[in-house]
């Protein structure tokens, strides 16, 4: 492939003359910025965007910072993300953390190194101290669960009120044993959903029984969520309605009662969170809390091109509209339970 | 923040020179050396990585240029891929193509750019002629989906042995009205499993009915199996047996013979194709063909690294074993079908 030396000496001129014509300056006269010109053509040199992107500190590209985008909950908001990268003339990369904070820290690297302009952190835990020296310097937003304490724009759902509509229809179901499958993570989507699940017992003159509490995986994975379900049901006086931090355990938790012989929603009721397909695979299909998926990915590209472009608060905060969708996995409780 | 216009003028000297220094080029005196990094100190500049891989041409960042990472079948090859870039000193950043070869294409720009060392190819259809101009200057891998006349090294599993094992085990099973649930894409998986499935027929003398191959969309989508294998299922002399080009297909076509009323394996045998965790939620658990998805991940970074350092053929090609599976959606057909 050619150089910009190759074009220079085949135009004749300095190296520097090359790069000039290139950033499109006046200061080359028209005959010489011809020659280079046809230079340009007769090597087919393509200009190197790298170097042209050192210049003007750009490199158009994004990262998405996601930790696990085996949860299908992520990937409306990864294509709400792209598609709307691609309208603003960016590139979207998905960066897998797997989870370790380590290749977190490797992924925000990135932006000091240049190589993108931006970044959409997907499920930033709390707590994480070592991420304030980026916000001052960088475009970071934070897209479905935040730290509150970080100074990074973000855009979520209100985890906590919708929670508290969840509880309200177990309740008006005659519900008093009401269990949570939630994880040990640091998000705050899972401190405020179960912040909202004690604080609606409680106002219901109802106790917070330990062992109404299980935990799935950090995955919130399926066989985790069906586990953290058996040990619920496996009590002598088993709640009789779940609701699941998500879907998937959701599904996990309709997988564990039919073992059981426990039917969905005769005998056990249970809620999801999310609104993924996959609630609507087998029946009993989900009753559940849908995200605005697409809508929250297109946002936080939207709310990142702002920063980039230094228009938006690092204060800025946007909050979507949640939806409870009422399916088949809920019922009214049994009189003899 | 500081630039090294900054560091010159701190130290007094010229860009050259510090670039000179930051470069490790002993062309400079001892002490104009220590005059610089003293400026680099004072000021708290960091060397813009961009610039310095642009003068080595290397951005240790290799792309995983992907069609729809919705699927669960991706999520261990994602992981695979990640870890063993991780391993070897690379970034591996995920672009979503949502399948659309335009987007391929701005993904492989990226290499012309130098924005990436090298890509990995995730869902490759046959016939894109367009990929050739970047066989020879980059370096490509593909993985699991693959042109076998585009001269890239690529990996995957021997996918018409596996489905010709597939329909030795229906026949075994007495099934002789085979249906198939394929896609219309143009991947060379599909079109081998096509061709097991024909030949197989062919040979044990029975016909290649045009009423019991069915297409689920290229998403391979619970709702479109579903929707094909309604279709199916709804004629007269309906099959005894599906073979499904995907797990997540075959989940949707037990989910249409069970709202028939249609049960399987009793009523009807069907054969899925990944291994992925999804098979495993409900009973019938799928019988299946596994993957080795990881291992599929895994070997494709280690061709592109070697790619990278010039030390791989671009026609090496690398067959991986997979696995029939046997778990319970597949049984003896019935005497009276």
């Amino acid at each position: 492939m050619a150089t910009i030396s190759d074009v220079a000496r085949e135009a004749q001129v300095s190296v520097a003359t090359v790069s000039r014509v290139l950033n499109k300056q006046d200061s080359v006269k028209k005959a010489t910025a011809d020659r280079v010109y046809a230079a340009i053509e007769k090597l087919k040199f393509e200009p190197n965007i790298l170097a042209r992107n050192f210049r003007r500190s750009e490199s158009r590209v994004i990262l998405i910072i996601a930790p696990n985008i085996t949860n299908p909950y992520y990937s409306h908001i990864l294509t709400g993300i792209g598609d709307t990268a691609n309208e603003l003339g960016y590139s979207a990369l998905i960066f897998n953390t797997a989870n370790s904070e380590e290749r977190e820290k490797e992924g925000m690297e990135m932006l000091k190194k240049r190589r993108a302009d931006g970044a959409i952190l997907l499920a930033r835990n709390q707590g994480s101290q070592w991420l304030e020296e980026y916000a001052e310097n960088y475009p970071v937003v934070q897209c479905s669960e935040y730290d509150p304490d970080v100074p990074f724009p973000h855009v979520s759902i209100d985890n906590y009120k919708a929670v508290r509509e969840v509880m309200a229809y177990l309740f008006a179901l005659g519900h008093e044993r009401i269990a949570t499958i939630s994880s040990k993570n640091r998000y705050i989507s899972t401190d405020l959903r179960m912040k909202a699940y004690k604080d609606a017992l409680g106002e219901e003159g109802l106790p917070v029984e330990e062992n109404l509490v299980a935990y799935a995986g950090l995955d919130y994975s399926f066989r985790s969520g069906k586990e953290a379900a058996e040990k619920l049901l496996a009590q002598e006086n088993r709640p009789t309605a779940i609701f699941c931090i998500s879907d998937t355990i959701a599904l996990g938790a309709i997988a564990a009662a039919m073992e059981k012989g426990i039917r969905v929603p005769e005998d056990l009721t249970v809620i999801g969170f999310d609104d993924v397909e996959d609630t609507m695979m087998f029946h009993p299909y989900i009753t559940t809390v849908g995200q605005p998926c697409y809508e929250l990915g297109k946002n936080a590209m939207r709310m990142l091109y702002d920063r980039i472009n230094g228009q938006l608060d690092p204060q800025h905060e946007m909050v979507l509209k949640h939806k409870f969708i009422i399916r088949e996995s809920a019922g009214r409780r049994k009189q003899d339970d």
